[in-house]
């Protein structure tokens, strides 16, 4: 990476900026990686559906300080364009491509602005879709990855690597992915790479595979890949929960391992690297009310931290932001049961009975038989050991099993829940090493302060990488759509003797049956075509 | 202040060390203030039990940045010694005596310690008192206030300003905060000075008198006041809540009014000034499930922030910290209302019910009629407008008007809460300065890292200020109690010819009738007695 003399003048101006009295070790080394320190590679990791309470809790129950609570450094506002609670798609899109958006919204513009403080003028231009960090890292040439315990395609992923009207578009989603020439590509979601799983019925295992990918399924073959190309997909959709992988996923990685395999993998690149990371589960655990998931993903999440830490402080040349997009579930660490007695309640009130858990709920809820004889036995892997005789009865009749089974635990607990969705409050802002992020700021930040890290501006880039087809193309030919692949639709350009094909969600174009990789994806959305400024100069040669 | 070299290097060195890429105003603003900035004064203020999400809420309501925004600087763990949940007392006590202790202890060790990673060595000298911030400041020659909007003798301002086995013990916590010399002492609390209220029958008031404050009960007279020692005292308890002042106490300064009148005054000391705020009602509505008390009191508490940022912002050599003790009511912007619905909820879904309510819920059953027959008035009061007719029923049955009110406001405006009690989540830490305390840090630290800034080390000053007096005075003469006056007794030492007497509470020697004044106050805690060293010295002294 190249900084312009301007943002190292700055760089230089801040170095003398910033006092501190007490000076820990962690400053110190920052100290020492600043000594003209340039940002080479920016790591992102996203705990998804996270809240503080959430964090204290994991801290507790592990029982040792977080890899995350050396890197506090402020708060986030991780509001909607047009929601004060939201939703990931519009999380991932705000801290990929630095542009607040609507539910459902990956990597586009919103159509609907409401939220004070946000320009109205966002929505001028609903669904264009706006350049993200990863694809602005390639720009510079870097090598990029895209990691989850998630299905690869779910909101926050997706953001961080396509663009897409709705996040449940998963064919075009993973299809962009495939596009997308990333380095490292390691989660879940391998059904919607199958051919007989999508719409288009293209086998994307394939295009993976021609275009030299170690496409590897176990942790051993992840571990064991020599490849500067990986593309780890470890279960049809999402991973198992960190505490239940032994039980259920035995041949998956965790979320560390992934992050560290990554590291290791992209940070060959001379010219540095882009890494997203998600930790998704705590979210899905949260919107059931479950801490036990809750926690195993948030310190599962944790030590994928303290990889990418560990690198940092080594490489010295890394700037690493962590934060969580939003809360979830209202979750505290007291309830009704403490209204009274919160003063003088243990640690061990709020944490032993987690710790009898031996599996999450959903883990546990894998256990229940057919006929569901053993509610007992998958009550006491949740954790309900000795049911009291009210406890045993509660199982027993329940039409829920999962909603009986958390209700009981956060009893027992004396943990709070107030929804089975997210919350709007400031989340941790975590970040180490040159050029982080510090202090109370928007979630849209963090993609502008990576940019800038890497030395790119996202709405420049943007403007190039994806304009409206009918504008890009209207003075060198005739502009129509073949949907005879209606799932998969091709962008055509006729100039006369010559026709110039973009298929959408590819990094294609053909030129009279002749293909071209171009740096960026073609992309649909809104009803409208997005090509890059170099399809328009392939159109323009093109005679 | 003197920082002693060691510190100042330090200093010099944490200023080559911390460089931020986005240098943003207040960066720049704190590197002028670093070029050779030594911390000279420290101001912290504390919002007794604001959860994060009440601050978000609060940012919505006011509808444009907080004072505190610009301060978000890392995290707080608010646990006690031997609860994950910490009330205000030991909370207090840690912020002030770098000492972590448990419920209702007020400036004083801990007899229990339970909570992973403290020292159990800790709970080896129970109740003994520890010196404070305020006591350290003074002994650098500093000027010292204490500022509140609850009695001046509940927890928080106790902890900063005295020692007790119990936060009840108002009696002997005012009578300290009398004897402490403090310059100016502004909040609520005075009918605990007036002798007809006190155990011990002493008149507080004309003490306050005879040491030359300046003694204001209104708004108008604070503000007048040239002296460069007040006592205001402007309400019997606490004062009214902000939103409801003009209606109920329209003499009561705000909180913001007392802070900048504390600044102008203390700042005119040469030698620096320590100055403690609370902002202690958003715990008091959070307790109450009030949101309208909580934001009404968590935006004046913000305001009294940005008076003492603003001076910072100009002095140049001022350290401010801002904290929240502990989180309390489990409140979340999302409820079950919006389990489904939450991506796409405007802001003013949750803000625009707490826009109705004229009053906060305390200011709102202060206009109940004593036959309750304008019970639908007090809930327009409350926001409550327009009730639905299964509203109106509620109201009308309501045994607990209160309860109904802010059930019917929660549901009204999304709103979560989980307990009537403390919640146990780190909290945001807010600092400007020089010497600011970054990251995530224990409450403790906060004392620490004030008396690093001012020059001196707490558990020093303590061995020196708080010496059990059996073993202070054993070599010099017989000690005994006088319990003539039960509420108060007296330490004696008996020289033979000579007799030193301590009242408790007090900062008085008095050797054969007559007095001398010391440095600090005796402390009578879990049974036994404590003096300074100064005493120790008076006493051999006597012959």
């Amino acid at each position: 990476m190249k900084l312009s003399k301007k943002i190292l003048g700055v760089t230089l101006a801040g170095t003398l900026a910033v006092g501190s009295f007490g000076l820990t070790n962690l400053d110190r080394e920052e100290a020492e990686a600043k000594k003209g320190a340039k940002v080479k590679n920016v790591i992102v990791l996203v705990k998804d559906g996270v809240s503080s309470s959430t964090t204290t809790l994991s801290r507790w129950y592990k029982g040792s300080d977080l890899a995350l609570d050396e890197m506090a450094a402020g708060g986030v506002r991780t509001y909607s364009a047009d929601s004060a609670i939201t939703d990931s798609a519009p999380a991932g899109t705000a801290m990929a491509t630095g542009n607040k958006s609507n539910d459902k919204f990956v990597g586009v513009l919103p159509e609907k602005v409401t939220s004070p403080g946000v320009d109205e003028e966002l929505a001028d231009d609903p669904y264009r879709p706006v350049t993200n960090v990863l694809e602005g890292a390639k720009t510079k040439g870097k090598a990029t990855g895209l990691i989850s315990t998630s299905e690869i395609q779910h909101a926050t992923p997706a953001a961080f690597s396509s663009h897409a009207e709705h996040r449940k578009q998963y064919d075009n989603i993973a299809e962009q992915q495939v596009y997308q020439n990333i380095d490292v590509v390691l989660g879940g979601g391998k059904e919607t790479l199958e051919s007989g799983n999508r719409e288009d019925g293209e086998n994307l295992l394939e295009v993976i595979d021609n275009k030299g990918y170690d496409f590897v399924e176990t942790r051993d073959d992840l571990l064991n890949s020599k490849s500067k190309k990986i593309w780890g997909s470890f279960a049809p959709a999402a991973l198992a929960y960190d505490l239940d992988r032994e039980v259920t996923q035995p041949e998956e990685p965790t979320l560390a391992e992934m992050t560290k395999k990554g590291i290791q993998t992209l940070s060959k690149d001379k010219d540095g690297f882009f890494l997203f990371v998600e930790g998704s589960k705590p979210d899905w655990a949260a919107h059931a009310n479950d801490p036990v998931g809750m926690v195993s993903d948030t310190l599962a999440f944790d030590d994928a931290v303290k990889e990418a830490l560990d690198f940092a402080k080594k490489d010295k040349h890394t700037m690493v932001i962590a934060v969580s997009d939003h809360g979830n579930s209202g979750i505290s660490i007291g309830n009704e049961n403490t209204d009274g007695t919160y003063p003088s309640t243990p640690v061990s009130a709020y944490v032993d009975p987690l710790k009898q858990a031996k599996m999450t709920l959903e883990g546990a809820l894998s256990q229940l038989n057919e006929d569901g004889s053993n509610k007992l036995e998958v009550a006491a892997l949740y954790g309900i050991t000795n049911p009291t005789e009210q406890e045993k009865t509660a199982i027993n009749k329940a039409e829920d099993l999962g909603g009986t089974l958390v209700d009981l635990l956060a009893q027992r607990a004396n943990l709070g829940f107030t929804t089975g969705g997210h919350t709007g409050e400031d989340v941790f802002l975590y970040s180490y090493g040159p050029g982080k992020p510090t202090g109370m700021i928007e979630n849209t930040d963090i993609a502008h302060r990576a940019a800038d890290a890497m030395g790119f501006k996202l709405d420049k880039l943007s403007r190039n990488m994806f304009m409206e087809a009918e504008e890009a193309f209207g003075n060198w030919g005739e502009v129509s759509i073949d949907t005879s692949n209606e799932a998969n639709p091709v962008l055509v350009v006729d100039k006369g003797s010559k026709k110039v094909e973009f298929p959408v969600n590819k990094n294609i174009a053909i030129v009279n049956d002749r293909e071209y990789e171009l740096d960026s994806v073609t992309v649909q959305s809104g009803g409208k075509f997005y090509v890059s400024k170099e399809a328009v100069k392939i159109v323009k040669k093109a005679k």
